[in-house]
């Protein structure tokens, strides 16, 4: 058994960034050399998600593929951007001060909506590989999603791959 | 190690349709030999999703379950129906040619809901397998979901088992 | 290549309940003796869920992490909490004439939104395990939700490890 684990970085914006990860997740299987196993694409950060969905073709004026951007959409009636102080109840104080703490700014823990959105959304998507290729169909992409919206940033993507 | 891989098709319909592959799940998991690791119940297409839940003993009057019957009257006020064009961004004209291209018709495209509900409730569920069974607990069932309500079709289910 | 498993029981609440596993699954890691491969946290009860989530460090009056509170109120704005008969389908009569069946009591089938909640967020999580950690980033930490305010009990959440 081989367990094979590669990162790969993607630059955020202040708005919800998709970013299409299919073919890095391809190259990294084939450096891999894993025939036959499970490929994990893991988003540790807790205001990210990992999807699979098929390509829009077409993009809003922001680059934001028009799927997504419906999702956005979606999501900000359920779960409305954090616009005024006490929208949520999330961050409290010691929230804050614990941020203050690690030289973060304030206003860098505004993003309550983000955390939420990635938690309904989840965190990774397991993807069955069978001699050599993921098994994702005919449409289905892998897009790192960062729903955080107060600060633009580099953030990390994991491929964890195991099997043989 | 051994990596075992099976399909399983369903019929879908012009409605969201709701399919208990528990059995067949369990079927493929004797047919592997495999006594310990982690079942993997993938669905490959972009509209559709894989759920566990319990069953509902009762169905509404199309035969859906209640409780899946209940998950789609959330769904629906979360995630409307797309009923007029316009009604979401996606799909965009790009989009529309691209499915002509592959001799799609262009109302195939307007399944826009289905893609964001599938998104929302994920693609795989993975299954502990320990001492040759599924760890469901005494309730839970595997469900294959289809959102895609513009046309019924012929779906493939992928059971992905990695274990010895 | 070993499998190793292990369950960690947890008391709920007559409210939504979560309880951070994360120093749990770490130490399940340490007895597994696995270095790289697969954590799979996983509840097998279908009214739970299992999350990853940075901690909140404020609590509310009940002891509930404020990021979780507001979880809470975003759940019972998409899924209000099931207060009169007939607000969903779930559950019939034949469901709860099974339930009576287990000798339960009716009250405790009353719990349609729990369901619904837990579908929605998921069942299990992935976590990439290297050189013996859990890769969740400096902020991921392992919730266990039970969304079921019908009765308070004793639930099981099974750690599932993978690798070698």
């Amino acid at each position: 058994m081989t367990v094979y684990h590669e990162t790969v970085t993607v630059q955020s914006d202040r708005r919800p960034t998709f970013h299409d990860l299919t073919d890095e997740a391809r190259a990294a299987l084939l450096r891999s050399g894993i025939q036959n196993g499970i490929l994990l694409v893991f988003s540790q950060h807790t205001t990210c998600s990992v999807l699979i969905q098929e390509t829009s073709d077409d993009v809003d004026d922001a680059g934001t593929e028009l799927l997504m951007q419906d999702l956005v959409t979606v999501l900000e009636r359920l779960i409305p951007t954090l616009r005024t102080e006490g929208q949520y109840r999330h961050p409290g104080p010691r929230h804050i001060e614990a941020a203050t703490g690690r030289n973060e700014l304030p206003g860098w823990s505004l993003n309550t909506d983000a955390h939420l959105r990635s938690v309904i959304l989840g965190r990774s998507q397991a993807i069955p590989v069978l001699e050599g290729s993921m098994l994702l169909g005919e449409f289905g992409r892998i897009y790192f999603a960062d729903f955080d919206q107060v600060r633009a940033r580099e953030r990390t993507v994991r491929f964890h791959i195991i099997g043989e």
